[in-house]
């Protein structure tokens, strides 16, 4: 799984994150790789209605059953728009720990797929006790660095996908922090990972397309 | 000003979002009456698109400029989707003082009308002073009773409208919590309000139209 | 180990505190049993140097090193006041998952003793990841109502100290939320937890001495 | 008034604090000037009883009633410590509105002294209509700079002191951020300020007495 969180860059909003969701498409037709693309709240429907094969995820949904909570984020309001997953616990935007809990088990309720963020291989672990599809192992110091965390510190990754599995082996490890080129994502996958999260990479690259492609082939063979 | 703030209501999320706009379409044009409606983020832009004589809010938005703030609700973006205000500081979903200063001014940047809600006439004199367009009063013992501020304390009204112009003669001032007849409206009115925020009379009911068009009539002489 | 949260109870600050703690201290001389008390935090060097058979806990402390924190708690400060071990997450005052993991690694440089609080047996899993030496598990549904949780949901605290058991072997767990009898500890001891961890009805006891002793006995075999 | 937040300094906790208490005691005598020392809350008690001369504030209360708040700041137990007041939204503990006015308000009914810290003249005026007894203008780009806003930004302090007599002819202006001299609290008293807020000057001074002695000449004619 190649994931893109676009974060609030002024980059990947309206048309623009559109574009990127488009041209991940067209990169997920030719290389097979799923891609999944997270835009600002308001710009979920925009790309989940004109984009079919990219899987449009929400950056985060509060813990909430429907009701009186006036500027929250309500998990049903995110998939009525057409998310089919969230990204919870990023590193900008941490949640405590019985929010998180709740958030996973609203989601496996209404069939959204999870990505809890972990900055390193011991919150991944306790993290992946909480049942969650995907962990994202992003240490902090690395985001938006350039430098990969797989190339950088190979040992935290592979701590990781060690810790994750002595607890609970269904939960899959993503990768995050520093990810923009091929071999970062082949560092990655080589270390136990199953795919990458990454942002700033793609979200503000001139041409998204040849900078998916160029990740989507560091997947192959 | 007649607003209307959906919350996190399921019966009022998507298309049934868009239903209530475009009953209150129907209103505004029928009575003249300036209708907002504050819909779940990411139904902002499906109401703008699809209505033209209702003026969409954001129910929140954060004190961020563009740039890595994963799953925050980036101004920009709320604007780009269509919105021509925000709801900032609900009893629900309260700010720091120097955060909402800070979405005030980069509301004001955008050209963003702002609603910040108040829980008492004091804190609305010190909201007040860091210039919204309006303050919406809105004790929150009385959010989603059905007995409306303006009927069951009257005075509390009177003092917000009074200690407002204390210090600030151009915000103006909105009555909220409790809210739902015709004659909660003009009671708030001749209290010297300019408008009511309102949620679940609305949000809730089963049919928007008439309850819209009712509430609208207490604006009438 | 009967562990004893003050909470901001009236009955329980300043020199009622020294007097629980000094029922406790007759108590634990009594009966051998490890007895803790947590209160608040400018009463901790009061109790540390008139008790030195009980141990004092604060009830919470931040997860910041010495410096530019108005207003926080520095785990130095409550360390160089006397107290021997800190209680985290509770569910009055929850944690995000990276502030728990560097609060207890600060606790553990500092010599500190960790009681992390969990509402249930997945989330005490989850945290048991990050090597606390005691989780209080306390569903808040039960906090206060002086109906036990050994009692009422004896599944919860077995499903609590298995699910424990599954990542880590070391760390201890104590039961919490309405223990307030004999019976209620001896219960929680039968189902495998190693304490208990209890407020009101030891804060708010006219005769603090008696209950305290009353809940040793549990610990009898 | 001269005031000295001690944040959660290593070299200001503990006898250090008690250390410093005392060295303003004894300026506070020689001079007649006011000084207020506001320690961690785990060392007010240490120095309201060690020390009669010079004013124990605590750096936050939290705006709670007594009862069942694990690890929250009761403001009855810091007054009951021997505290005679308490800074409240320092730029490092920012409040929400409303409960800087419930702090407030709990403040005045156990006679507790406030001071409400604000990072620019229109947070200052917005924060006097909630009527504390002083604000502190202490703009956060020169917090422990050693660069004093009374120097580099003189517009500030006056339009802040403009701004507050606006609303409420009560509150007193205390003026905070990189005050380090004499000559910066001559600067702030001739800019219509009635005192200063300061921290590392103090706490971090090798000898705290000489240099509150100088802080104090600045208040002499």
């Amino acid at each position: 799984m190649l994931a893109v969180n676009l974060k609030a860059y002024k980059e990947a909003i309206g048309n623009r994150a559109l574009e990127i969701a488009k041209a991940a498409e067209k990169v997920s037709e030719e290389t097979g790789v799923e891609i999944v693309i997270a835009p600002q709240h308001v710009d979920i429907r925009l790309l989940s209605e004109n984009v079919s094969k990219v899987k449009i995820f929400a950056q985060h949904m509060d813990p909430i059953e429907p009701g009186a909570h006036t500027g929250w984020i309500l998990p049903e309001s995110i998939k009525e728009a057409g998310a089919v997953g969230v990204i919870l616990n990023h590193s900008e935007h941490q949640m405590k720990i019985e929010d998180l809990e709740k958030a996973i088990n609203i989601a496996k309720k209404l069939g959204l797929v999870t990505i809890v963020c972990a900055n390193d291989p011991v919150t991944a672990r306790a993290i992946s006790s909480l049942n969650p599809d995907y962990i994202a192992v992003e240490p902090p110091e690395l985001i938006g660095t350039g430098v990969s965390v797989s190339k950088a510190e190979p040992e935290i990754v592979k701590n990781a996908v060690n810790m994750v599995r002595q607890c609970n082996i269904s939960t899959k490890v993503l990768v995050g922090a520093g990810i923009s080129t091929k071999e970062d994502v082949k560092a990655a996958l080589e270390l136990g990972a199953e795919g990458v999260l990454l942002a700033s990479a793609v979200a503000k690259a001139e041409d998204p397309y040849t900078k998916l492609k160029e990740l989507a082939e560091g997947f192959m063979k």
